[in-house]
Order: structure tokens, then C-alpha cells, then sequence
């Protein structure tokens, strides 16, 4: 087992994406190829202080790095010895089984439709994150598609949904997950015709469709996978992110501004501890792209090495199953003679 | 001054609006028209046990009642003699300043639309919520659209920023609001395409643009008015109400858990109770839809009788200034030559 990890992508590159994959390489068998700048890799590694065994883990020496400000498939056409792009054609080489990027998603995304091509039947790629709950009975729903694709049809949702339900199934054992359309009413002729027709679709799918969900019933779990496009994806997760966060900073700051309150907040510092941890969204690891010959993840861009270290575990863990296969199978039995594409088609 | 309120509209009408107005009355001089089935609204009144000065508040007879399922333009046209329909033709008439309604946003649109007609130089009317801010210095934001217009064009979005722009001035005294652009990203480059556009229009408004704003970053008022589509608009504030919800809910049950932390918490019960009414999004009252000839304003669909308090009694404080005038004189200003409708024009 090996993982390609994008050394040069995300805020706090390369530091804490090094720092993650020393973490994790205590914590996994997979033997770990750090791409990007060498000199800059190897000084991270130093810098560290942790030892570790350079057969576990080595690097891949890449000249060029995808900026976030980068359009995404001119830099991936443009910087073909970037880190990402480099990284990625070690799973086509077949040299390493899953990739993680905290680097650009829309150059992620297009790098891997560009060298690793689409699974047959899948119209769009999409990014399947974890959505954690907080006091709930299930820990998490699925989000699909959390910020590849800004615009869909009505059946690239569709497709999102079957590619959820895998995920769901295969990653995370839940049979029959139940799927619910994120939307602005719980009737069916609420929303955009997109929308709408998507309803339709899915009623039809043999998928768990459970109906539309709306955003005060997200937090919930009101489905185990949550249909959307990338744009709403994209704002409910940090949303949520930033109002987790900004919750309890305000909650600690009430809760010390005064000598009776610190000793309620002493009592209750245990509660608190919990509490913090539930929100904390690195503790899930990075979101698989699927639809794409090959396992992908995306890393949250300003992930911590505690973030990257369980992305990395995680990534082990699936990639040690066949989701690529099964998201394979499960396409092409509702495609109807979509064709997939080969690396370089697209 | 009068206020018109449609008493059938809502999860928990007639009941909540009835007692809601009951309340306001003491609290404002403005004459209140409860429009909807006599003898329910006469039970209501009847049943809450308050005493109220018939001069104060009188019931308009209106026999049907538009749902929650009804397709908007259709249940205007079809219904004529609904609720919402006849106190919205109170203030084409004369015979009311402004609207309240807690039911079927799209109708209450429509009917504003068909019934009191458009602004010159808007081309869409939007809804303009308060979004609350918890623990920050300002206590609210602007939210537009809040769910009027599900689909959007740059030049709607652009219009949405000056009303918007206008009302947090002449409602709240802000002078040269900031305005920020709702999008998955930073740069001026992320985005859909009529993002793109929107910010190039956005930035040479005139408006005090400061550029795109990440969800993570609404709940720190990132800018005084938040623009985006109504799908997202209204996606924001039902996810920011659940979630708010959901975690006061988990950090009352952790904290009642065992007998140390119900001591902890019996300590800290007054720090808990402000946050709370942080949350409370009640307090803010209903949400103005603007652009029309005529002040209309949203309710929550599940108002409580408090929620319509504050509602009638902000719907009363922003009547009694000339904010419609204001909204003509700005739109007309930015307007080429667009033109407005009259009513039964669209």
C-alpha cells in the first residue's frame, strides 16, 4: 500500500502537511511518497525532530506548485511538474493506490479527469465530505458534492447521490443509506427546476430517497446523504464550520468573564473539552473525489498535521477496499450508454 | 398609521398571529387589520383572555386562505379573496402603510408584484432578513435575497446590493454600509459565472464592496450586507437557525447530565440564558421585501405570537419613515432606463 501526498498544497504547506504524514506513519502500514520541493521536504522532515524510517517514508521531488489563485485546467496543463499533477500520476503509473491534495480543488478535480479519466457513466466527478453532527445519534451525514461542481443538472445530482449512497455503504457500512435533496421547502415543487426535476429522479432511483431536506433539518441528520451542488456544498460546510467556531469562542468567553462563572466553567471544563471535540471537523479526514479512475482526496485547505495525519490513515483504510470498483459497477448499471472517458479525453 | 396583517398565514395562524397582534397593540399607536375568517380570528380574540381596544384592532373578512402547497402566481390569480391577497390590497388602497404575512413566501411575493407592481429600476424584488450575529461587536447583518428569488442574474444581485445598501441606512442609521458577495471563495475569480460578473458590476457600484465572503466567515459579520441568490440566502438562515439550535440543545443535555455538571450549570444558568436570546432569532422580527410599491414584509413561516409582536411593531417603526421612497430615488438613480410596472402589468 502506498499514498501520494501533495507536500506543496494547502495554507500551511509544507509544514504541517510533512509534519501529518511523520504522525500517520506511526499509525499505518502504507509506505507514504511526500511530493514537491525536496530541499524544502527534507528540511520540514528535519526541522521536526521525529524519526522515522526512510523506507516508510520518501520523497518525490516536484519544481512547480498549483496556487489557489491558479484557473484550474490551465495550471494543470500549465504546470505539468507540479506537486499535485505529479503526485497524481503515480496512481496512474500505478507507483501508489489512493492521492491526498490540500492544494486548489478545482485544479485537483481537473488533474484527476485529465490523467486518470472518468468512471464510465459518471457525467460529473463530485467530492463526497463528511458533514459531522453534533448530539446526534449517527456522528455524520454525507455531503455530495461539497464543492467540485458549482453548476449541475438535474442528473449529474442523481449521479452524486448514487456515488454517496456507495461511499455510505462501502466506507462506512450503512445499508440502504437514506438520501435527502438539499432544498428551500420540504414540498416537491419547491425549489429551481433543476431541483425539481432531480426530485423526480430520484422518487425513481431505488435509491432511499427520503425527500427534500432543508438547512435547519442538516444539522440533525436528517440523511445520511445530503444531495447538492458544489456551491451550496461548498457554503453549508464552512457555514457550519464557522459557526461551530464562532459559538463556542463566544460560550468561553462568556463563561470567564466573571469569577462565578470560570468556577461553573471549571466544573464543567470536561463537558466543554467534549463539546469542542465534536466540532472539530479535522478529527474526519479528507473527502474522496468520485467518479474519477482512482482515489483522490481532498484535504480541507487549512489543515492542521493532525488533520493531515488522519487523512492519510483514512485514505489507507479505503483504499485498502475497491471504491473505485464498486462506484464502477454500481455507474454503470444505471448508465445508459454514457461513456466514460480515458485520461486526456476530457 | 395602519398595519395589515394576514392572520391566516403560517404554521400557527390564526392563532400565534392573533395573539402576536394582541401584544403588539400595547406597544404601538398603529391601528391593526387582521385579515382572514371572521369568526376564527372573533375566537382567538376571544379565547386569549387579553383585553384589547376594538378602535385599536379591527378584522377584514377574507374567506380562502393560500398554502404553504400552492403554486404562487396561481393562488394569487385563483384566489382573490384570500388573506393574503385582500391585506395586500389594503395598502394599494390606502387603507394600510404596510403588510405582514407568515405564509407562502412566493405568493406574498407574487401578490406584491401583481397587486402593488415594481419599483423603476428594479428588476427583481428581494427579501432583506436580518442575520444575527452572536458574540460579535454588530448584532446583525443584511441577508438578501432570503428566499424570494430562487435563480439569479448578475444584474438582479447588483439591485439586490442597493436595496440592501439602502435599507441598512435608512432602517438602522449605518451609514455606507460594507456589502460582500456570498461565494466559495476569495478571489474574484471563484465562482459561477454570473459571480464572476456580479463582482466586476459589484465593484464598480459605487457601493462600498469589500469582496467575496466564504461562509465561514458570515457568522463574524464579515460585511454589513450579505448578497446572494435566494436558494443560498434562504439555506443560510434555516442552517444557521438549526444549527444554532441543535448545539444549545446538546450543551443543555451535557450539562445536565450528571450532578456536578447540573451544578456547574446551575451556576452558569445566567450566562446560558443570554446566549440563548442571542439566538433567538424572534427578537429580529419579520424581513421586508423590497422593491415594491409598498411596504411588505415576511414573517417566519413558524412565527410565534412573539415573533409577530416584534414584527408588527418593526413593520410600524420602518412605516413611519419613507423607505420606499428612498429605495424609488436610489434605483431610479443606478436604473438605465429600465422600467417599472404597475400593477397586473407582469
Amino acid at each position: 500500500m502506498r499514498i501520494a501526498i501533495d507536500a506543496m498544497g494547502g495554507d500551511h504547506a509544507p509544514q504541517e502537511i510533512v509534519r501529518g504524514c511523520l504522525q500517520a506513519s506511526g499509525h499505518t502500514e502504507a509506505e507514504l511518497i511526500l511530493v514537491g520541493d525536496h530541499q524544502r521536504i527534507t528540511d520540514e522532515l528535519t526541522q521536526s525532530g521525529i524519526s522515522y524510517d526512510p523506507a516508510r517514508i520518501r520523497i518525490m521531488h516536484a519544481q512547480e506548485v498549483i496556487e489557489n489563485t491558479d484557473s484550474p485546467v490551465r495550471a494543470v496543463r500549465g504546470k505539468p511538474d507540479s506537486s499535485m499533477v505529479r503526485a497524481i500520476e503515480l496512481v496512474k503509473s500505478g507507483e501508489a493506490d489512493a492521492v491526498l491534495s490540500a492544494g486548489n480543488t478545482g485544479a485537483l478535480m481537473a488533474a484527476g479527469l485529465l490523467r486518470l479519466g472518468r468512471i464510465k457513466g459518471v457525467e460529473r466527478p463530485a467530492i463526497v465530505s463528511i458533514y459531522p453532527l453534533i448530539g446526534q445519534e449517527k456522528a455524520f451525514s454525507l455531503l455530495v458534492d461539497a464543492g467540485a461542481n458549482a453548476e449541475c443538472k438535474a442528473s449529474n445530482l442523481l449521479g452524486f447521490a448514487h456515488m454517496g449512497s456507495i461511499y455510505m455503504k462501502s466506507a462506512f457500512g450503512v445499508e440502504s443509506p437514506t438520501v435527502g435533496l438539499i432544498n428551500i421547502g420540504a414540498e416537491e415543487t419547491k425549489g429551481t427546476a433543476q431541483l425539481k426535476d432531480t426530485y423526480q429522479l430520484l422518487k425513481t432511483s431505488g435509491l432511499n430517497f427520503i425527500g427534500n431536506v432543508e438547512g435547519r433539518d442538516i444539522p440533525g441528520g436528517a440523511a445520511d446523504v445530503l444531495v447538492c451542488d458544489g456551491f451550496t456544498g461548498n457554503v453549508i460546510l464552512k457555514l457550519t464550520e464557522g459557526l461551530a467556531w464562532t459559538i463556542l469562542k463566544t460560550i468561553k468567553r462568556r463563561f470567564t468573564e466573571d469569577v462565578m462563572a470560570k468556577l461553573g466553567a471549571a466544573i464543567l471544563s470536561g463537558k466543554l473539552r467534549d463539546l469542542k471535540k465534536e466540532f472539530d471537523y479535522s478529527t474526519y479526514g479528507g473527502a474522496p473525489i468520485l467518479g474519477i479512475r482512482g482515489l483522490v482526496f481532498k484535504m480541507h485547505g487549512s489543515s492542521t498535521a493532525d488533520a493531515v495525519r488522519n487523512s492519510v490513515i483514512k485514505a489507507a483504510l479505503v483504499a485498502s477496499g475497491d471504491l473505485t470498483g464498486q462506484i464502477r459497477q454500481a455507474m454503470e448499471a444505471y448508465a445508459n450508454g454514457e461513456e466514460g472517458t480515458d485520461p486526456d479525453e476530457e
